[in-house]
């Protein structure tokens, strides 16, 4: 790419930086590897000759790394690690790009941390300010804060810094910048996905470049991680408040863009005092980048793409070749099926038909259709005999005989997993978890629980949207029909339906969303039209179940309010709402 | 009991406050439960007329509570609760005594509080300035702290407060105290049980009294709340160190003690600038309380009443009649069933001797001795019949052999479960769930697991001791000789031994407590002594079962560092020691 070098004085207060972004999905614990993918986009992107190339938070150690922030063996992993970048970074010749990443440091106490690289060695580091330590955050557990601003001047341009909840206050760094007006914001993020965060991040950016008066950098990274996913979604906004550029959702993109920013006047007055970088001319690009919008998604197509990267990153990440789930012909374990197929293929998938004697003789049928239209393994182990040598052992009645069939079959799902090395997904869903209808040991074995975070209204729906998909796209749609109309039952009794023991799930789902997702009281949830009796009925039930969800198998968060880390309360607690 | 009515100015400096303290348990949530429980203490120490009485932290509301601290109506309920208390001790009687306690207060948001109750109405509060956020605590999750100290004079002295951490720290509160210098320090205490806690705590309060030349009133609470047990052994300690009182652990009580105490000169400089209380000329008690202190418990006897009270509480507080287990002859079932009996009496212990075809003829004869011994309910179930219909349906050879067989026992016990109503205990200590030496859905099935937090080596030696114990009561030592003595074995192969996969437990568990306990990293380990390859296989083995501690049920710690809230770690990692 040819280019024209010009002092920046000749540009009349404004000229052009050109970012490359690296939105990235680093591994956990995986320094080297981590390494490695930042060398690999930092290759990717030299042929775009970018004056600053970003990338996310902790993307050195991955993230979050909880109480891995203690270990001074990590810490010290850490920051050698990004020594060593500096230097391959010069070798490799990006030396004179500033390079902006995340990593853990360690100085009185551990921290989340930005390091600045030029020319061989990290010129700056800056220190989270504000930690968040609510949700799923524990950040006040694992890091000190920082208490300064970093503001460097580079190639004329003053740019300053800050880690995700930094930008989420209005005091602190933010009231700084307004006062500091750099010409340049970069934010590093590992900002978790939940419904709706792409618009409150964009919202809350464009509040901030109008409060700051710069253009913003907003570099998040991507990849599933235990129970969160990391959508990425990296953007630039101008200082009039225009994307300049987005990444896509849920993909891992290296992108550069060309952002008009304006030159610092006065004397350089860096925070770390070093003097001013990049001083050099920089060459001008002499072509302009056009820089690709990435599309919005919908909402179905973003807690797909949701769903697919938590699932297909816990298992990659943790080493499965493949997964096994029960196929029951129901609508839960349809939706799963279909999402691994998605997020794995459906040669990474196995499928196991586990009738018993309440089987309805639609249950096979539809769970052999599935599988079929998705192209996965199937097989079919009749439970029967099983649950009949249990009923020989010990007297079995009641709940107690409705519980053993879902625990045979759990402990067939487990024997193919260990016979074969399989991951094996529970399927249920989040109305289910939250009202504790789930056996224990039954249906709620399983290393990863894809759609824990999706209540009932919202299977339904996914799975209407994904048939919708597959016939727009010329394809069979994979969910039989019979699965998303038929009547919900767990079948663990002749006759059985969830309507008997609970409320329609219209009904059901609007009072869970409101206590659990909005952290309601009874009195609001009452106020808000539902009878009292029906309300604290349900209230009871979650409160209930709260053992059931300590044992449940971790899936991936894509609410407001999670069950996991974002909701945590006492197993044993008589409080009742009312 | 008569008095003598002096006004305190005859004391020439000096006089004599009588404080009653409560140790009492309360239940987390059951706020007009722990108001009865107040209101009974209060009644039970009225004979002692006491000049103060005192509660532990958080009284009203059990503790920790979680993220129950975060609803507007629980804290509510709780701040409602403190004023009827007010009102209701002064109606009984008692409203010359100064009542301090501990309560959720919400203002801007939501604060761990301490009322002082003085003639029916909270006269002064003070919150929680130094919020634990390590190990077990969250609090700067739930709570906002305080920013200023309160001091009262009350009958002549000048009482100041503090809430658990508030002393633990050297800044803040104690610095304010130091030159402050009140006549007395209140500290009320949510302070969970750990080994040698005890030692800590008289310690830590000994500098205190020295540095601001005091006596210290040091009240914890008791009882069993989820995976924490409060040991409660409230103390009081004169400004010379002397300990005045002692409350036995793990009891609830009610005591009272005679304080000497300095007379405060100079003008009432009050915090809350509420002016002087109890400024009438308070009875002088005409006779001496001879304060008992309790003996401290031995290492072994502290342990095992913690354990005893941990499981008592989650069975009691969750409103269970009765526990059942399986019992294979080995030595963790055989002290968790011993455990169970000391704890609920042997009538609600139900145990399952469980064989397969690889169990020694000795499993079940140690087993039914054991039951035998303790007087406990036992059944034997054969699961071979049930393993062979496993076998039967699907093809299960090596692990997925083994495991069945441990899934069959976990199946058959939740079916007793449902069938009979009982907790089911899982008998699994600390090492197996470091080392993932554990069938999850299997062996590791149930609500509660009290020995979780036990290396293997304290599970032997806590069986020696309690068997010691009953010989010196002329009782028959309940644990089998040969389920002490017998090599370790799963049984779930032929000729399997722990051994042939673990190193001797005498080793493992040393390593296992720098790892976990000691937080300490490889090159510690290493350095202590022990073969690099056999530290990095144990590590790599913990680290690896991560996802298997996740879906174990909880249990009770004794440890400095339990698995669970003390050590959250990711279940995705690359990370290595080595």
């Amino acid at each position: 790419m040819p280019t024209v070098n010009l002092p920046p004085e000749d540009l009349a207060g404004a000229r052009t930086l050109r970012a490359a972004i690296a939105q990235i999905n680093p591994i956990v614990g995986d320094i080297a590897g981590n390494v490695e993918a930042i060398l690999e986009s930092i290759s990717q992107a030299r042929h775009f000759n970018p004056d600053l190339m970003i990338f996310p938070e902790m993307v050195v150690t991955g993230y979050p790394i909880d109480d891995l922030a203690l270990r001074p063996a990590f810490a010290d992993a850490s920051k050698a690690a990004v020594a060593t970048l500096a230097e391959k970074i010069d070798q490799e010749g990006s030396g004179e790009t500033l390079v902006i990443l995340g990593y853990l440091d360690r100085s009185t106490a551990p921290e989340n941390a930005l390091a600045v690289i030029h020319r061989g060695r990290v010129i700056a580091r800056y220190v989270k300010r504000h930690l968040p330590n609510y949700g799923v955050f524990d950040e006040f557990r694992h890091f000190q804060s920082g208490s300064d601003s970093l503001i460097l001047r580079f190639a004329g341009v003053d740019i300053s810094f800050a880690i995700c909840e930094d930008i989420w206050r209005e005091d602190g760094l933010v009231a700084d910048l307004r006062q500091a007006r750099p010409g340049l914001v970069v934010v590093i993020n590992g900002s978790p996905f939940e419904r709706a965060k792409e618009d409150l991040r964009r919202k809350l950016v464009e509040k901030r470049t109008a409060q700051i008066a710069a253009p913003i950098i907003y570099c998040n990274m991507t990849g599933g991680q235990d129970d969160l996913v990391f959508d990425g979604a990296s953007f630039v906004m101008g200082s009039d408040g225009e994307i300049l550029a987005r990444a896509p959702a849920f993909e891992e993109s290296v992108f550069a863009v060309d952002i008009p920013v304006l030159l610092a006047t006065g004397r350089a007055n860096l925070s770390n005092g070093e003097g001013e970088f990049g001083s050099r001319p920089l060459p001008l690009h002499s072509t302009k980048i056009a820089a690709a919008i990435a599309p919005l998604l919908s909402e179905e197509e973003e807690i797909w793409a949701a769903l697919k990267m938590g699932l297909g990153d816990y298992v990659g990440k943790n080493g499965f070749a493949s997964v096994a789930l029960g196929i029951s012909g129901g609508i839960d374990s349809a939706l799963v099926a279909t999402l691994a197929c998605d997020a794995l293929g459906p040669s990474r998938v196995h499928g196991v038909c586990l009738p018993s004697k309440f089987s309805s003789d639609h249950s096979l049928s539809d769970a052999k259709e599935l599988a079929r239209n998705l192209g996965m393994k199937d097989r079919v182990i009749d439970i029967e005999p099983i649950v009949a040598s249990f009923r020989a052992a010990t007297k079995l009645t009641g709940i107690a005989e409705e519980n053993i069939q879902a625990r045979v079959r759990g402990s067939l799902l487990m024997g193919i997993s260990n016979q074969e090395g399989h991951l094996i997904l529970a399927t249920g869903n989040k109305s289910e978890l939250a009202v504790g209808y789930s056996t224990l040991y039954g249906d709620a074995v399983g290393g990863f629980a894809p759609i824990k975070d999706l209540f009932k209204v919202d299977v339904w729906d996914l799975a209407r949207w994904r048939n919708r998909v597959a016939l727009e796209q010329g394809e069979v749609p994979p969910i039989p029909v019979n699965s998303i109309e038929k009547e919900p039952s767990a079948e663990l009794r002749e006759g059985q339906r969830d309507r008997d023991s609970l409320p329609e799930y219209q009904v059901l789902d609007q009072i869970l969303k409101l206590y659990i997702d909005g952290g309601g009281d009874a009195r609001l949830i009452i106020s808000a039209g539902f009878e009292k009796s029906l309300v604290e009925r349900i209230i009871a039930m979650v409160d209930r179940a709260e053992y059931k969800r300590r044992q449940y198998p971790p899936g991936t968060k894509v609410s407001p309010i999670a069950f996991g880390k974002d909701r945590r309360l006492p197993m044993t607690s008589h409080w009742k709402e009312s």
